[in-house]
């Protein structure tokens, strides 16, 4: 007879996240992959980042010890130095987390701020990841609707009355992507910023400014953070290596005020103890010699003729079809479909070879909703950073020959594995 | 006006782990410090481990891409050869899962297994560690008595009988170091192994067998695991590179059943996506390259040293103080002090140049325990793997000077931090 396990509620409520399960579909030879949010692995500074290994003989000792769970000081104190500059406020080390990766970071804002049954608000669409932790906290959703320009900030009042009215508590956070977000692409305006800045006394949410793509503009100026506009009142900023250097380092930082970083770090000690100090002391000798402000460069410049490729892929195979804003920076397209089931179009254009991200990847179930729900149906994500140019026509070019094709069942050779997506996503 | 975060109540009981606390202690300019369970960082393969960082330039694009959250396949695949012949039991990738630390695999059978007020059984005295993580988790503990042999499993079913009749129903989990137990030294003997599995079943509690330590047996001859005692059945085995290589990669791996493995790999897709793959890749290469196994007899012979010196130094200078169990391996002597407080002991010997954890460290608080509390007071934790041999000796003579000094307040220097960590012990 099996062992039987006692698992507890936020297990049975756990599924599969839709873009990890993504990766076996999006590796099937011949696909082309607009799905999972990839970087270009092709610009990952592999020659550099390995000679940076070197550093591994004078530091050994240090980078295979235990470190604190603060960070890695000498790369505590580059985010100090390059935060101080960004936000336009002096940042102290005792206002900085490292972490593994930014999500943990929302892994460790959600052990410090939500019991279970907590209310969450969320940007409509927002990341699945996100969704993925914060619903193994427990968390209930809100979903503050968005458009080009980012969040709807003046719903706010609104939406926390109305959560206040149902659960009987504000929610306990608002999670966005400020710059070019995912999936939407879209950044919020520095009008919204300077509302949401001078609303966030009065609403008593803290924010989660994540910003994992800010630093992929290519197009037009930069918007200042929303945590310099509130002071760093209610805000934490974040962070991370994954799309500016690369994923596999798992180095993520944020800034916030002292007291809410000392609890993030006991939040994160019962969690890893600390991230890797081999990965720490190899990405702070990276931006130590200075490399990271040249491959940044040079990152845009790949990523803005990928987008400019998309551009006009879009324009000349789905016109007809979709429409869409174009983004100024970061990794997606978001593009809206009237009267097409992306869900059902994601396994005809499977079959024909081209993957992309189904937008009700980008919702919380009605089910774990407070407020109104929204499913998503009518829109998909396309990551445009990690096919290359020729790719990325060829790719469009199916997915309009996907919408011309009449709606049929999934073929027998991929009919599993896209209906297995489909309940999951 | 300050922002004022919304913490949650889990936040509210956080508090520091006296072990990360205790650090900045055992850096003072001359001291000796029994006190961290920290690797001698002497014995870090340092080059070897450089020169895997040459697989960064083939497998670059791999290491610095996001990676499967179960884990690198070819370090899965290492996992699963060593287990099985370990285990003596076929172990496929689907039963194993790839961690950033074991800390974070405790992390992750928690979210699984744990909602919040729920009972684990832990040993008495058990790591500080799992305490903080299970703490986070919202958990309350039940102590299970314990001697040089490790846990007393006839005390199980009474226990159980108790928590069911306390609190509605059984513990959750039982967390065990069975080889050269965290704080105790103890292993479990194969007798109370053989009894454990056989009560697994009836008793419906499921085991995480932690074993950082197993590998680093100096003395006698290994005895079975009890995974493979119970069947696979009902155990999580759970082992780590941070000992037998070194902390600083935080990569450790479990084995258990497929689907309690698919569940533990759903919770850390939340907490971090993946472990780094930087490291994975260093790792498996390190492993791949065949330097794990001279690696540990290495290790084993320069530790049995550390022990020897340790045993010799307690014989002479604690003898009519202290009485303990000789350790055949792993990090830790645990000394039992009739009639002291090893926390106002822990004062003097700080003054005397010399750290230790007091035993209060390995306890919950009574606040968080049901059934019998425990307090450690007559008791105390020397690590031995950190100081050098002439270390050692020297360390036990001032900490039997510390003993033989009056009992005093802290001296001005030290006082604060000394009284701020016995109050977070």
């Amino acid at each position: 007879m099996a062992f039987s396990y006692p698992y507890s509620r936020i297990a049975q409520a756990m599924r599969p996240s839709p873009i990890r399960e993504l990766f076996a579909l999006t590796q099937r030879p011949g696909m082309i992959s607009f799905a999972g949010g990839l970087p270009d692995p092709a610009i990952f500074p592999v020659e550099r980042f390995a000679e940076c290994a070197d550093v591994l003989l004078g530091e050994g000792r240090t980078a295979l010890q235990y470190g604190a769970t603060e960070g890695y000081a000498p790369l505590v104190g580059w985010v100090c130095q390059r935060m101080t500059a960004f936000l336009g406020q002096p940042v102290s080390p005792a206002q900085v987390a490292i972490a593994s990766g930014s999500q943990q970071l929302l892994d460790m804002l959600a052990r410090v701020l939500l019991d279970p049954g907590d209310v969450v608000l969320v940007e409509s669409p927002t990341y699945p990841g996100a969704l993925h932790t914060l619903r193994n906290a427990g968390a209930r959703f809100m979903l503050v609707p968005s458009d080009g320009d980012g969040i709807f900030v003046e719903a706010l009042p609104e939406l926390v009355e109305r959560c206040r009215r149902e659960t009987g508590q504000a929610p306990k956070l608002l999670y966005t992507v400020i710059n070019f977000s995912n999936p939407s692409g879209a950044t919020l305006s520095l009008q919204r910023r300077r509302q949401l800045a001078a609303l966030l006394p009065t609403l008593g949410v803290p924010v989660l400014e994540d910003d994992p793509y800010g630093e992929l503009r290519f197009e037009a100026e930069p918007i200042p953070p929303l945590y310099s506009l509130a002071g760093g009142q209610g805000v934490l900023y974040a962070s991370s290596f994954s799309k500016i250097l690369a994923p596999g380092t798992r180095v993520a930082w944020a800034v916030g005020e002292a007291e809410l970083i000392r609890r993030l770090v006991l939040a994160k000690q019962g969690m890893d103890l600390c991230t890797s100090m081999v990965t720490q002391v190899l990405v702070a000798e990276y931006c130590r010699r200075g490399h990271l402000d040249a491959h940044l460069a040079a990152i845009r410049r790949h990523y803005a003729v990928k987008a400019e490729a998309m551009e006009k892929a879009l324009e000349t195979h789905l016109a007809a079809h979709a429409s869409w804003t174009r983004p100024q920076g970061g990794f997606f397209y978001w593009l809206s479909l009237p009267g097409q089931d992306c869900q059902e179009l994601f396994q005809r254009a499977v079959a024909a070879g081209v993957a992309f991200l189904p937008g009700r990847a980008f919702y919380p179930d009605a089910s774990e909703t407070v407020g109104e729900p929204a499913a998503g149906r009518e829109f998909l994500r396309l990551c445009f950073t990690f096919a290359q140019p020729e790719e990325i026509q060829e790719g469009c070019r199916r997915l309009a020959t996907a919408l011309s094709a009449p709606a049929s069942q999934p073929s027998p050779m991929h009919g599993h594995a896209i209906e297995d997506h489909g309940r999951r996503a």
